[in-house]
């Protein structure tokens, strides 16, 4: 079978999670909205009134006849089923709480340069998202690196954030320390040596065969200024 | 077995959503900071370096040696031990894609009265909070009841938003409509009329006999200006 992931086109945003388990899992999948007639595909399952399970918004995955939305839930999914998250509940549960807990902080960032509105544009936000970048960079993000840190230190002889073994955890805090060192070069450049536990899993993330080739390949979208993680000088503190 | 839930004692916030689970489902537990020297225990997990697996932040259930944080993350492991969720993989995440859509919206509404940082006073942040209030009465809160409307629209038969039998994602939903009932009556007394699927599933929830009973009881914590559903004056729009 061959996943359909549903995600825009243009950015990694939130899509590029459920991209890089997949792509770790070597999972067969079409990015469906980067296809020819792609789009229209994606925005008839949005606006279908028939659909018994629709999604809210992108990304969703559909499997077979099952379509699976909202990241973490798509990620509990692909999980469980390639060997990204451990079989047992408690180790299972652990991994879905760090994934939900980065999703928060991938929210925190998001807003960062929205504080106001999506449907704004950024310029017309400017100076509110000054102010809340300088609360993200000075509080929250080192929140984040810190607990992830702490996890790390609080079991030394695991290799990765769960555990012995690779989960979607790693992808996903590989993902978030790549997007904050796009976003805020500055700023990360002071936080990275203050978390060499979480520097070291994104570089050994980045280091795996099937990541490194994905990351290589023009499967994955650069960095941008439409995506989650954008780099506007003013904002990099 | 009785569950330890540790959340902050005196808001419903997103501890609330666990707390009716737990009410809905008879489940023993002690809301453990509500309790004498409860709320230093719950610093002391928070600040525990030797935790393998630490929450980032309340709410936290300790269920015998497991501790499970994230609200949603949480629910999925309540839902699986109390029938609050469907037994098959395909239902079971589609009630938990409900539960994080949800957690989107919650997260929004606190950020409406916190657009520049959680950690300032609405008071030093009243004036974006009007102007980000008014994009989440007219844009946000709007596209996310219409959606729940939708889901319970295309199953006409079924009686609850995921099918024949009560799940975690009503019982939230019925707090969300309870929340934004409380916090933006003026909106909401607007809004209700065009959802009439969704204020019957909140009402059939509240009439519940266990909830009902909750709600009636002084472990109902009464909605206020501390948690996550605000009631301003100036922000109803």
């Amino acid at each position: 079978m061959r996943y359909e992931l549903f995600y825009w086109p243009t950015i990694q945003g939130r899509g590029e999670f459920v991209r890089l388990a997949l792509e770790e899992a070597a999972a067969p999948y079409v990015d469906v909205a980067r296809s020819k007639a792609g789009m229209k595909r994606m925005q008839a399952i949005l606006d279908d009134p028939r659909l018994a399970r629709p999604p809210f918004a992108p990304p969703f995955l559909k499997a077979g006849r099952m379509l699976v939305a909202q990241t973490a839930n798509i990620l509990l999914f692909i999980g469980e089923r390639h060997g990204l998250a451990p079989r047992d509940c408690a180790g299972r549960l652990f991994v879905h709480q760090l994934q939900l807990t980065l999703a928060d902080l991938v929210a925190e960032v998001h807003d960062a340069h929205h504080p106001i509105a999506s449907s704004l544009y950024y310029e017309d936000q400017r100076r509110e998202a000054r102010r809340r970048t300088g609360h993200l960079l000075d509080e929250r993000v080192p929140k984040f690196l810190r607990y992830c840190e702490r996890v790390l230190a609080a079991t030394p002889r695991a290799r990765w954030i769960a555990g012995a073994r690779l989960s979607y955890a790693d992808l996903s805090l590989f993902q978030v320390v790549a997007g904050l060192s796009y976003a805020y070069p500055r700023a990360m450049q002071r936080l990275a040596p203050r978390h060499p536990r979480v520097m070291d899993v994104a570089a050994r993330v980045a280091a795996r065969p099937r990541v490194a080739a994905y990351l290589a390949s023009p499967r994955r979208i650069a960095f941008n200024e439409d995506g989650i993680f954008r780099h506007y000088r003013a904002l990099d503190l």
